[in-house]
Formats: structure tokens, sequence, C-alpha cells
């Protein structure tokens, strides 16, 4: 089963990957956490170039179509092959990211975002997405040492997250969002819950 | 006026490129040369992940992708700018290029290598392109230090060859072969007629 986590900037993706990997360690379910922009040797070597903050001239059409070349990459070397042998995948970000940050922040459209993607993603889309539903008024703060994404404006986090609820609405059930409480173990637990609702994971 | 550059490695590409130049330079033309993958910043950090010889993983949508990004950050940045301004664009490979060597040699087929390049280069295809119609057998050697690309096998680069044969057929003659001489002003001659008959310059 593949499994991917979505969210705005500092909204708690980290934390609840690493509850979820320590889940799946304790219960002995074999399975392979990977994120993007990277996740592969080839693919590390791209995020460096989308997230370099002195890149201030890249084209949006550029980002989208890196983010599509690194997404790619970690299909054919790691995703497929992972879950071919019957292992679980869990991917910090994926398809839905580009179409919340490409399509509706920077405003390349959804039509255009899923053509550039369609190439990699076709035959690998995820069976269960959470999203962890926190707007960046509650949960982002600008700091220094901000990469290249993180150092856009309130306003353009403010669209990421208007499109990944537009998104929602239109995924068939796929994405399912989490609100995180303040208890990080609570959180832990309803994505859990879900999670094993979906089939995804024990 | 939008021109560009074609050819097997090793064919003689950038002497002639540098001969125009001075051709332009000498009769008062003003012209942009470029270069792919790379002409800025952003494409030249792509290039240097295409043409890692380390990055023997990388998959074959991955490169053709990652080919189409370095592009569409040329055409924004410095090719439709350029010709907004009136200066000739003088291109070293384009489109022509993913072709020949994703869509033929490494086997991804032209629909989907035209498909990826779609976004790069919709509105921006060369007026005329000059192919210098050598094979590789007649000019390629390889030597220590070669790119990923470079590093190819014969075989390799003769699908390239064959690739570029059969694009000219469909380029509805915006693709003209010109057969490099042994005399390297011979060849500048026989280019500059071609560009000058096609008013691609004076």
């Amino acid at each position: 089963m593949f499994i991917t986590f979505e969210g705005c900037e500092g909204v708690g993706k980290s934390t609840q990957l690493n509850l979820l990997k320590e889940y799946l360690e304790e219960t002995g379910q074999e399975a392979i956490f990977c994120r993007e922009p990277g996740g592969t040797s080839i693919g590390e070597q791209i995020r460096k170039v989308i997230l370099n903050p002195e890149n201030t001239e890249m084209a949006d059409v550029t980002e989208s179509i890196l983010y599509a070349a690194s997404r790619v990459q970690l299909i054919s070397q790691v995703i497929l092959p992972a879950l071919k042998e019957g292992k679980i995948v869990v991917c910090d970000r994926y398809l839905d990211s580009s179409i919340a940050y490409q399509a509706y922040a920077r405003g390349l459209g959804v039509d255009l975002v899923k053509k550039i993607n369609y190439f990699a993603v076709e035959n690998c889309m995820p069976d269960v997405t959470i999203f962890l539903d926190r707007s960046p008024a509650e949960s982002f703060r600008a700091t220094p040492g901000d990469d290249r994404m993180e150092q856009e404006t309130r306003e353009f986090h403010n669209k990421v997250y208007e499109g990944y609820k537009a998104e929602i609405g239109t995924s068939n059930g796929r994405i399912v969002a989490i609100k995180p409480d303040f208890d990080r173990n609570i959180t832990k637990q309803m994505i859990i819950d879900v999670l094993r609702e979906r089939g995804a994971i024990k």
C-alpha cells in the first residue's frame, strides 16, 4: 500500500511520520519512508536546485517540471520496487503538493500541473493520503534559513492551504483530512485509525 | 529569428557556432548565443545533474523531464525576452536533441517526449534548425572525462543519428541537413547561405 502525507509548512508532518514509523516498527510491518522532493541521490540533487534560496529567477513551470523529475526518479527507483516487494511505502509530500503549491499557489492551474505530472504518477497514485489540516495562520512561522518555498509570503501559503482543501473534494475519498490535536499522540492515533480502516496498515 | 544547431557528439557544432558568432558580429547583427542543457544559472545547475557521470541510476523519463525543465527556464528567461527585443537567438541544441537522444536512442518514443516538452516549447519553436550531418562513426571518439551522455555506447550514438535523420523528414523543412566539409570555412559559408536564404540572418 502507498500512503502519502500532505499539509502546509510547519504543520507537524515530520513528527507524525516519525510516530507512524515507530508504530510500524513496533508492530513488525515492513515499510519504506521517503520524501519529496528528493528521496534518491538524483532527487536530492534536484531538491537542492528547487529549494536553493538564490534561485529567485526560477520560472513557475520550471519549478513544477523539476518536482515531476524528482518524483519520477523516486517512483522508478524506490516506490514501485518497494510496492512490488509487498512493502508499505510512506511518502512525505507527493502529487498533491504539486497541485497545492504550483497549480493553486503559483497559479499554473490544475490542468497544466496534472499534465506535467502525468508521466510521473500515471501508474503510481497513493492508496490513501493523510492531510494534516491546519491553516498557515495557525502553524507557520517564517524563520532565518528558510528554503525557497518556506520563504514565500503568508498569502502564498494561504493559497496552498486553499488548494489542498479544494483537492480533497475532488479526490474521491483518497485524501483524508485530520485536524492535528495539541497532543501529538492523539493525532498519531487518529492517523493510525484511518490507515487501519482503509486497510493500508494493520 | 530563432536558430538552433543540432548534431551528434564531436560533429563540430561549437566550431561552427563560434564562426557564426564572428560573422554576426562583423556584420553588426545583434544576437544571443545560448546552449542546452543550461544557458541560465538554474539551467546550469540542472545541466550538472543531467551530465554527472555518477548519476548512473537516472531513469530515462527523469532525464527527459530534466532537459525540459532546463529548456523552459531558458525560454522564459533568455529566448523569449531576446526575441521580443528583435534579437537573433542561436541555441546549441534544443527540442530536436530531446527527440534524437530520449525518444529514439533511449527508446521513450516521439509521442512521450513531445508531450513532456509541450509545456516548454509550445510557443517557442525554432524558425530554422541546422543539422550537422555526420555519423558518429565519422566524428565521435570517446575520451576520458566524458560526461554521462558522451559515455554512452557507439550503438546509442548511432541511434541518436538515426533519430535526427527521421526527424528531418517530419520537420516540414525546418531542419536543414548540412554535411560538414573538412574545411571549416566552407561549412561556415554553407550555413550562412542557408540562414540567409531563410531570412534568419542578413
